[in-house]
């Protein structure tokens, strides 16, 4: 007893703070959060981003970790702080990405999957959520038509795409798994030149290369061209991956998915499809659940997943466990420690069913219609062309530029409209929205709506907002 | 006007939930929450799991996703319901895995993230989070003596391991970036065998293959042998990258990390640590920021990072914005949209302060050793070797085996008896911890002390409670 007395009481009177002003904390900071963020955010007289330049910011900030820790009083004055400086993506004018809008029951899905804090890597400490992924799962792949698969919840769309370039591969070339590619004969992947740019993150990080992409053309509005895609097959690299998309990035093109699967079965080649939309597997983009909800789904039945990926960690997935270890799926991800990102999407689709989920969809497709037809009213925009999807892409006209068409520099002086119109509404904060250079377009905005909680209202209000942050240029 | 009538009454009037429901619905969870997992779920009167077999439990959840949502009441059981049949990672005996207990103010730096609800790419929309990023990454740099350097957090500690390796090819490789890896000779990974699985992940998935991982012997208490690591290191591979472990999975181990970085030097291979303690690098563990916090650190200051992973996207890092872009840091990662994952482990920071989070790493070490002569004292306990971290394994020697070593049997009998206490344990649910086989020892059970709100009298019910599940065995 006596040697352990010194042990025993450094440990037993180190006292870490108490569990009960822990808990006053978590319930002020989640006033803060209601009101700041919830109420004041997604009010439309309130900004949208509090802009501060990088300098100043920091100064606001305090970022720097000290030795000591901070008061009660200080430490909600810093929730507080990041609340006011960060840009409010749930605010009716954030159009900026794919993602916008705030959905309450995906959020108390996030919540509840951050305070119960476990990992998805197998049954005995995540049983509820290994069991709501494989329905989850289910449910995703019969909306898209499969009645058989595998699939997984993955940290985003560009793992999600990593995960299919990896599995088309070994499913060529099993031998990758433990040779390395030094085993194989060269392999080419094909995607159309609108695709995403994780297809060349995928292909670098997997060790393929970008130069064993071969880039298909689009036409106008995005879609990817078949014909160039079989012209483009050729013989000295092999080729076995073909990424078609649903939904590009800037102009929300659909590739011609059917001509790209005849041409892909026709050449033994894997076919990945990308997607954004709401009946498959970005969730965390247009169905609101929040960042991170991304899955990529197969129709392989053979268990290429596991036979992939695995490692057979013998402290993690032992085999002699009293239930059956088929429900450890965590051998199949590429991580270890896996986020449980099923939890907000299933939630949520509970809360307003498929039905509740597609009515958000067509309402999000009206809107964007609505604005193009708005557009089409008023002289001072143009639409970069008609898109497939919630993407719509124009240029503002300024005063200065309309008619000018013809002149040599109206290329280049249009190209820096957006620029300007875009700094100017991130100074005054009233609203959010992307611009980008593209094949020979130059800077256009990329509109996407996608919160339901959007009127027509708000979508007059953009485009009066446009005209009035560029009626002098 | 009237060819917009339907369009525009179909928008307005399609009414999704509003608001004011959706906030009331939060704030009701956020009682269940606080109330199930926070209250009854971090005390040690309560079950840490309520054990149900998958059938049961998919009968008890309902998880089918249907055509039409739910009432209030109905979503709130669901919460209920969640919440109910999780495992309380957080419960005062929860040593199942190397993470446990709950830090409030990280909780609150996760809710607060899920709330804004924004990707880390751009500084245009996480203007707070790229700066904070920036400063938690300089702070942890300099904790592990760099004053120079880059880095960035990731989705977990495998994919920093990941991102180690694909950076340490392409500074030994950088063709390997556009040309993949037949335009290199093949490359060798050393790594020991008391190593995590993630290694095996990262070879594979990079197109490396696992066969050429070669694997190092450890010693007893599951150290690297760095005679065993240069007699490995032949020359039909290019030896490119050592894995060393600081805090192995299993044992805790720390191989001899000095001795190995002058193996690397002499050999022109990159040296990449792997730990999982406090001071660097899976804060997501031993630190209690919750899943997911990991970061990988870069002594490099040649921006490999940048130069590894860039695919240069348009649409989100245009070159002619109007603040600094070199703050558009997303295109380092390999990822596109990117969690925030530095909000918790800053806030937490902020909280304790560095005095804090070291005494945390203190009071864990206490723990163990405490546990350890505690251990001694008890003649059916048994440790596997004594350790260098907060990790303890050990084996339970129940009466019948006791004083059997020499029965040929004896080793078969002993491996048995893990399994069984873990199933009486996981359906009484009074406690969680886990068990592995490893290198010619039988199962036995790995205990890991993290949670600073422990005290010597959870240890002795953890010794009580192990006899008690195994005293007829
Ligand atoms: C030594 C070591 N490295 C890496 C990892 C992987 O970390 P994560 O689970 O965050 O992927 C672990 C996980 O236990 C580990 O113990
Ligand atoms: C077509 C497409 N694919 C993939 C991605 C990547 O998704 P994430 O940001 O989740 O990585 C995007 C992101 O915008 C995308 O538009």
């Amino acid at each position: 007893m006596k040697r352990d007395a010194p042990l025993r009481s450094f440990i037993d009177h180190k006292s870490d703070m108490c569990e009960s002003d822990g808990k006053l904390f978590l319930n002020e900071a989640f006033s803060v959060i209601m009101e700041e963020i919830l109420h004041k955010g997604t009010d439309s007289k309130e900004k949208v981003c509090e802009w501060k330049d990088p300098d100043q910011l920091r100064a606001l900030l305090d970022l720097d970790l000290r030795e000591h820790g901070e008061s009660h009083e200080q430490l909600l004055q810093r929730v507080q702080d990041v609340a006011r400086y960060s840009v409010k993506t749930c605010h009716p004018r954030f159009f900026n990405q794919l993602f916008a809008g705030v959905d309450y029951h995906a959020l108390t899905g996030r919540l509840l999957t951050e305070t119960l804090n476990t990992s998805q890597y197998t049954y005995e400490v995540a049983p509820v959520f290994v069991l709501m992924e494989e329905e989850v799962l289910r449910k995703l792949r019969s909306l898209v038509g499969w009645s058989e698969g595998d699939g997984i919840f993955c940290p985003g769309g560009s793992m999600s795409n990593m995960y299919a370039m990896n599995i088309a591969r070994y499913w060529a070339f099993p031998q990758v798994k433990t040779q390395g590619l030094w085993a194989t004969p060269r392999m080419a992947i094909f995607t159309s030149q609108q695709s995403h740019y994780s297809m060349k993150k995928a292909a670098a990080f997997l060790g393929i290369g970008t130069d064993n992409i071969f880039i298909v053309q689009a036409d106008e509005s995005g879609s990817m061209i078949p014909e160039d895609l079989e012209a483009k097959i050729m013989q000295d690299a092999v080729p076995f991956f073909v990424n078609a998309t649903a939904g590009t990035t800037v102009q929300g093109a659909f590739d011609p998915l059917n001509h790209i699967a005849d041409i892909s079965e026709r050449n033994g080649m894997w076919m990945h499809i990308d997607v954004t939309n709401s009946v498959t597997w970005n969730p965390h983009k247009m169905l609101l659940t929040g960042l991170q909800c991304s899955v990529i789904l197969f129709r392989d039945t053979t268990n290429l997943l596991m036979h992939c990926h695995s490692a057979n960690a013998t402290y993690l997935f032992q085999q002699d466990k009293f239930y059956d270890t088929s429900l450890d799926t965590g051998d199949k991800s590429i991580q270890c420690g896996r986020k449980v990102d099923c939890l907000k999407l299933w939630l949520m689709w509970k809360a307003i069913g498929t039905h509740g989920l597609s009515e958000r969809v067509d309402k999000a497709f009206a809107l964007a219609r609505y604005l193009v037809e708005e557009m089409e009213k008023r002289e001072n925009f143009k639409l970069v062309c008609k898109g497939h999807f919630v993407n719509v892409c124009f240029w503002f006209i300024p005063p200065s530029l309309r008619g000018k068409e013809n002149s040599p520099d109206y290329q280049e002086r249009l190209s820096k409209v957006a620029p300007v119109i875009k700094e100017r509404m991130m100074k005054r904060g009233t609203m959010m929205v992307g611009y980008q250079p593209m094949d020979g377009h130059v800077n256009f905005f990329r509109m996407v709506v996608v919160s339901p909680q959007l009127t027509t209202k708000d979508m007059d209000f953009f485009l009066d907002e446009i005209e009035k942050l560029g009626k002098d240029l």
